[in-house]
Parts: structure tokens; C-alpha cells; sequence
């Protein structure tokens, strides 16, 4: 039967590009989820086009293969973590960046694509696609499946708001274009939409359209520390609505913050009696086209945060800014080497940070447990570093977690995605209703149930 | 049975809430889409809470009545135009602002609330809705139904990117909320966007969480005439990629100015040989927080239209700048004045413009019709009136635009809908792999049918 299956599959992508059994490398059985168990595949298969995508399900549907879509493999959810018996399908043959197209704007690109290819092919225009949820090894594939956010999301929306059409397999092997080159539609339900953040279990991606914005030339980023982490969220609304538009806006607390210098061995020039007495941390990213006018900015923003109640201002030179954002963003990483035991990322209402903060910690205090961490504090989405060995405790600390998001009128995750990590949890938080709608419409493009089970909602 | 239905609804709004028979006045039997005739409902409902609208479609589900929504009743494509056996649900009564939230830069308002209502009401805040689709009239609720777009969304985006969260009613009278007082999730599928743009056919909207800009106080609005419209849309590219961030790109083609600056006594200094040598219009409009940067970016876009072919450039003074928004505001009105048999607003790529205003003329020219009309050049989207009595003819000039519009990689509508008026055109040019997903979704929110029958897809 096994052979059988994996003989199909070769015919539909080629005996070199189909693994099965032990030929399968370690580094398929697993994403960047922090709790789940490692699982090889029974199969990977490595397709070429939209067409051998579609091949693929084909068997699988007929065999009653589960079927889970990989791109680099960086989520934080598990939704690549295959299934034993499953079908991985890898999509790092489709890389190409089809089309950098200047006149409307858009790139046309394979989901296999890395992020750090598609910034370089995109400067080249002068353009730029904004989505940076920090690894830039992740693919575009995988930025649609969990739908991608990162620190230039206060500015410039998520992936949502980036991508403006799909080609995409159903679960039934048909293969459908969705959008466009255009940013609106008003011309039936929007499917684009629907299958972004979908995690893998409503169709396979194997074509982006995603939107592009003008580069531009002059940066500059501005760290303020503060005595406490309530002034640091309540100055957030603040700095948004003076209209000074930063492209980054985040919160970072001293325990991360020391964490993050200490392993980019970063001196921030935050003289020693200031870093004692700060609690909190808050990034600015700014950006301009216009150097005058992006100092002048600047200077409005660092009166804006003393009144604001900041320790003191820092504008770090280029060097400095650069390896604090490059640090920012791996805090996964320091926190995995630190000893987390998971890493979650709630959204709430932006207003709702301080009290979540506080309801978070105080969950963590009660159980031994330690939360810390930082956050896109723009949208409200903030990441926390759990160090709680005992996987029992730690569900319940988990729940508790994320009962207060959603209580505070948020949601379990802003942009890592439920996956295989989070199921059971959303499962029993969320709306009963919804869930039922949510699996009518899986069936409707998934009618045998074969992509990625176990994710999300079944 | 028609008497026992309208009591069944009465008991659930109140008899003075219901209408029925010879009671229900004339303005409810239709929205403003040109082409349909008018059909009274069998009945009227004015609901007050979400809980009513749940018990209006649990009777309309018993007695297999269709249930239209309507909101200020200004669509264009008579997807609010009732079935003469059927149960219109107004939401007049649902008409507040409930709270205007600075911390989160969010309104939560009611169906109901008219733009102009929800503007005033931001004012005082600071703050704006951005989606302004001309007719300030329109209901919010009527905005989510058809993705409402207008001229801002150069800047803003249309309704999809302005609305964050939803309390809707699903065909089966079950009441969820979706999305919240935040812009970014990835926690299941995105209820929220597959709602908006579904013109009434999954669900009935009852509460809208709307995303809030800061209102910027500087503007002014540019007015460059060409001599030929492709210079005018090949400008539009380079105007974007410069970063100087318009709020309105819009193009006029000549007869349209003409007729709406009649139509408005509305004087803009061109004097008659600069007029009579253009044959369309650029206007862009802009707007920053700094007066002296809106003064400066003025002038590097007058240089930059003058390098792109402008035959002039003239800055409006406020008054002017007014009147001639307003009146393009109004073109639909102007176009209706004129006596067009009907407007549409096709899609397309914003390179591909050019070419499909060539093939749309053209195939107006062969049938003896009038084709002309206006757009939102920044976002592709071609606001067409068209002059051709016979229904037979019209018919096939439209299908053949709509056509054109699809092939070069557009919809056939970019923020009016499908409704009933282009129904038959969107069966015909969609793909049917996606029809059919697209009906299965419906049937996962609305399973007996009971929402919008003859709207859309069924």
C-alpha cells in the first residue's frame, strides 16, 4: 500500500523529487514549534508546478493521505509538522520570483520564494514588500498560510493587506486563480482573503500575487526607556495619532531587553543608572524620503516621548539600530536558547496591553511560572516567553493566558497561527458557532478532509 | 399564509416596525441601480437589535421567505432591490455611532449610520473613516455589503481594509462576532473579510468595528490637463512610486469634465484653448499634517506632472477643490441627468488601462453607443456610463467590456458588486471551479437560501 502510494506520487513529480520512508531527512518532521513532538513523513514530495500540486492530491484524496504544505519550515505553530502517516509537500523547488512588475506595482512570485530573495529582486526596483515577521529565510508560501505580521505591521499591515491574489489547489485537486494585479474587487466572495492565514487546511498555495511599496531612503531608530510598562502602552496611541506614521512601534521589557543585548553583544550607549530604572522599552522606527524632513520627525517624536514620560530619547546611529532590530526580531531565538518552554504571541486591543501584561504575569507568578517578553505594541500583539517545565501547568497557564486575550476582546494569535501547538485551546475558546461555520467552509474546499488534519480545527 | 407571516414577523419588531402589502412605500422598492425594475417587498422589517434580526430569519427560514438587507438604499447594482414575495429588513433603526474609541483608533457603529453621520461623529475626535464612496447617504452597512471603495482608497483602501471586526446574523439565525478591536490575527478563518463584499448572501450584518485614520488639516487638490489619456495613465505609476502618498488619483476623460462641470456652474480657470486641446484630466489630491510640506510636495508634483506631459497644472483653491470633488463625487448623478442607460466600474490592472479604455470605446463605437466616463486611475478602477437604449445591444456591450476587463486580469466590478444587474455577466465570465466553491461557502452560512436569492450567484 505504502509502496503503492509513493509510486503514484513519483509519477507525479518524478522519482527524484519523491522521499518516502527512511530516506526522508530529519528536518521535514518538524517546524520551528517549540512543544511538538518531531515526525517524519511518510512522504515528501517536491513539485515543480501548479499542475503536480494538484497531481498530488489527486492520490492523495484517492489513498486518504493527509496532506501538510511546507515552505521553509520557520512557523511557530507546527502547522508544517507532518503527520506519520502523511504527505509533506515541499514547495522549495517552486522559488522563483516570476515577475517584479513596476507599472502596477506587484510581484508574482512561487510560494517557495524566500523572503530575503524577494527584498533583494524587489531594492532593485526601488520597491519593497513589506512584510518582515523577522526570519527572512521564512517563505511567502508560509507568510500566507499563517498570515505573516512583523514589526513593519503598524505601518503597512499584515500579509492580509499585502497579497492581492493566489493560485491555489483545492483539496479536491481543482486549481483556482483568485485576485489580482488590482487592490480592489467588489466581484463575489473574496477567496484570496479566505485562504490567507488558513494554515494549510483549505488549499495549497503555488502562486502570490503580493503588492509592493515604494523603498524608501532614509531611516532612522529611536529607543526610549521608561520607568514603567503602563506609560510605555498608553504613549502608543498617542504616537499614532500624531500622524508621524512610524514604520516600526515596539515594546520590548528589560528582561528581553537584557537578553537581546547581552547574546548581539549590543551597546545601546543606555547609561547604567538609566537601564536599572527602566522597566520597559519602546522602539520607533521611522522612515522617510526625505532626510530633512525625517529628522524633523524625529525631533517631534523625541519631545512627543518626554512628554510621553521616556527616561531619556536615544536616536542609535545606523550600526547600533540595525543590530537592535536584527536582535528584536531573533528574540525567538534568544528565548529558545534562554530555556523557553513555549512561545505564544496574543493579540489584544491595543488599550488592553497594560491590563493583558498584567493578568499575563500575574498567571505566571501564581504558578512559578516565567512570562516575559516584548511586542508589536503599534497592534497589540504581544509575544511572551514561557519558562514552565511541567507540561500540565503550563497547559493550564497557557489557558488562562489566553482566556484573558480573548476576554480583553483579542485572540489567541496575531500572526504565529493556532497550528498543531494551539488546537486545543482554540477549540475550546472559541465560539462553538463559529467553529461549525469554520468547518462547513473547510469542507466546502477540502470535502475528504485530507489537508493538514490536526491543524486548527480537526 | 402572507397574513400569518407578517404577524409571525410583527410579534418580533413590533407591530409598527412591520410593514406589508399596500403599506410598504415606494422608496423600498429599489436601491439606485439604473437597469432594475422596481419590486415592492411583501414586507418590511426595521429591527433594533441583532437579536431581532436572528428572530426575523428564523421565520423567514420556517416560511422559506427571501430576506434582502438594505441600508440607505444608494447601491448600484440592485442588490438591495427586494423580491416582491420577499421580507426587506431596513436597518434605519439600527443607526448609532456606539462609540467612538481613541485608544484603539476604532468606531463601533451600527448598520445604519450614515457616512456623514459617522464623519461628523470622528470629527470631534480627530480622527476619519476613509472610505468615502462618494455618497455620504450610504449606510455603513451598505458600505461592507459591496466593499465600498471611493476615491480615497488610493491611500486608505477600500471597505475590506477599514472594517476590523463584525456582529452578523448567519442564514440560520445564529448570531457571531468576528475580528475585534484589532488589525492583525491569525486565529482561524477570516470571517470578517469573507463577509464583506457579500452583498447580503451570507449574512446580515448588525454591528461594524471601522479602522480610524488621524485626519490630517492640510489639503489641496491639483488639477492637470493632457492631451491624451494614455500620458494620463501612464503618469499614474511614476505620481505613486514617487512616495508623495495622494489621497485622490483620479482621471476625467473630457466630456465627463465637461458635463460635471456644468452640471455643478463650477469655473477652474482653464482657459478655453487649454480645454479644448485636452482630452482628459488628471486630479490628485493631497494631504499632510505640515502645511509647509504639503506646499512643498505640491511643487515637486507640479514639476513631476510637468515631465510626465501635463499641458498645465493648476492648484485649486479650496472652494474650487470642493466643488469639483463634490461634482466628481456626483458624476454618477450627472451621468444619470444625461440620460445613460447605465454605469459600471470594471477593474483592471492600473497598467492595463489604457488598453481596455481603447477596447471599451471601441466596442461602444461599433454598436453606436456612448462610452464614457471617469475612474480612480490610482487603483485601476474604470467608471463607465453607458448611452445605448436597446436592452439587446447593451447587453452584449456590456458582456463584451466585462470581457475585456477579465482577460487583462481585472473583475467586472472594483467596489459597486455583482447585485442582480450583473449577475448573469459574472455566472457567465467567472471560472465555474470557483462559482461552485463560492456557492458551497454560501451554503455553509445560509443553508436553506433564504439570503439575496437572485443576487450574485444564485
Amino acid at each position: 500500500m505504502a509502496e503503492d502510494v509513493a509510486a503514484r506520487l513519483a509519477e507525479v513529480v518524478g522519482a527524484a523529487h519523491l522521499l518516502s520512508g527512511d530516506a526522508v531527512p530529519e528536518d521535514y518532521a518538524h517546524d520551528e514549534e517549540l512543544t511538538g513532538e518531531p515526525r517524519r513523513p511518510g512522504y515528501v514530495a517536491k513539485p515543480a508546478t501548479a499542475e503536480e500540486v494538484a497531481g498530488l492530491l489527486r492520490v492523495a484524496t484517492e489513498h486518504g493521505v493527509p496532506v501538510t504544505a511546507r515552505g521553509s519550515g520557520t512557523g511557530l505553530s507546527g502547522a508544517a509538522r507532518p503527520r506519520p502517516d502523511g504527505l509533506l509537500v515541499s514547495f522549495e523547488r517552486m522559488n522563483a520570483v516570476l515577475e517584479v512588475d513596476t507599472g502596477n506595482h506587484v510581484a508574482v512570485v512561487q510560494p517557495g520564494v524566500t523572503l530575503s530573495e524577494l527584498d533583494a529582486r524587489t531594492a532593485e526596483a526601488g520597491l519593497q514588500y513589506t512584510v518582515y515577521p523577522g526570519e527572512l529565510s521564512a517563505s511567502v508560501g508560509g507568510n500566507v498560510g499563517s498570515n505573516a505580521g512583523g514589526m513593519r505591521a503598524v505601518r503597512y499591515g499584515v500579509t492580509r493587506h499585502n497579497v492581492l491574489g493566489l493560485q491555489a489547489v483545492l483539496g479536491t485537486g481543482e486549481i483556482i486563480r483568485t485576485g489580482g494585479r488590482i487592490t480592489k474587487i467588489s466581484s463575489g466572495y473574496d477567496l484570496t482573503q479566505l485562504i490567507i492565514g488558513s494554515e494549510g487546511t483549505l488549499a495549497l498555495v503555488t502562486e502570490v500575487i503580493v503588492r509592493l511599496h515604494p523603498r524608501l531612503a532614509h531611516g532612522a531608530t529611536v529607543l526610549a526607556p521608561f520607568t514603567d510598562l503602563d506609560r510605555v502602552l498608553a504613549a502608543v496611541p498617542r504616537i499614532v495619532a500624531s500622524g508621524l506614521a512610524p514604520t516600526i512601534l515596539e515594546y520590548i521589557d528589560n528582561l528581553t531587553m537584557a537578553a537581546i543585548t547581552h547574546t548581539a553583544q549590543l551597546a545601546l550607549g543606555v547609561p547604567d543608572e538609566v537601564r536599572e530604572a527602566s522597566q520597559s522599552y519602546l522602539v520607533v522606527g521611522m522612515e522617510n524620503r526625505d532626510a530633512d524632513r525625517l529628522h524633523a520627525d524625529i525631533e517631534v517624536l523625541g519631545e512627543l516621548l518626554g512628554e510621553l514620560g521616556a527616561a531619556d530619547v536615544y536616536v542609535l546611529d545606523g550600526g547600533s539600530a540595525r543590530k537592535l532590530i536584527e536582535a528584536r526580531e531573533k528574540a525567538f531565538w534568544t528565548a529558545k536558547a534562554a530555556g523557553a518552554d513555549d512561545v505564544i504571541d496574543v493579540v489584544v486591543p491595543r488599550s488592553a496591553m497594560a491590563q493583558f501584561l498584567g493578568a499575563a504575569r500575574a498567571a505566571g507568578h501564581r504558578r512559578e511560572a516565567g512570562v516575559i517578553g516584548c511586542g508589536h505594541a503599534g497592534d497589540g500583539n504581544v509575544h511572551l516567553a514561557i519558562f514552565c517545565k511541567d507540561p500540565d501547568v503550563r497547559r493550564e497557564l497557557l489557558h488562562e493566558i489566553f482566556a484573558e486575550g480573548v476576554e480583553l476582546g483579542g485572540a489567541i494569535s496575531g500572526e504565529h497561527g493556532i497550528g498543531r501547538a494551539k488546537r486545543e485551546h482554540f477549540l475550546e475558546l472559541e465560539d462553538p458557532v463559529k467553529i461549525e461555520l469554520m468547518r462547513r467552509i473547510k469542507r466546502s474546499f477540502d470535502p475528504v478532509g485530507i489537508l493538514n488534519p490536526g491543524v486548527l480545527l480537526t
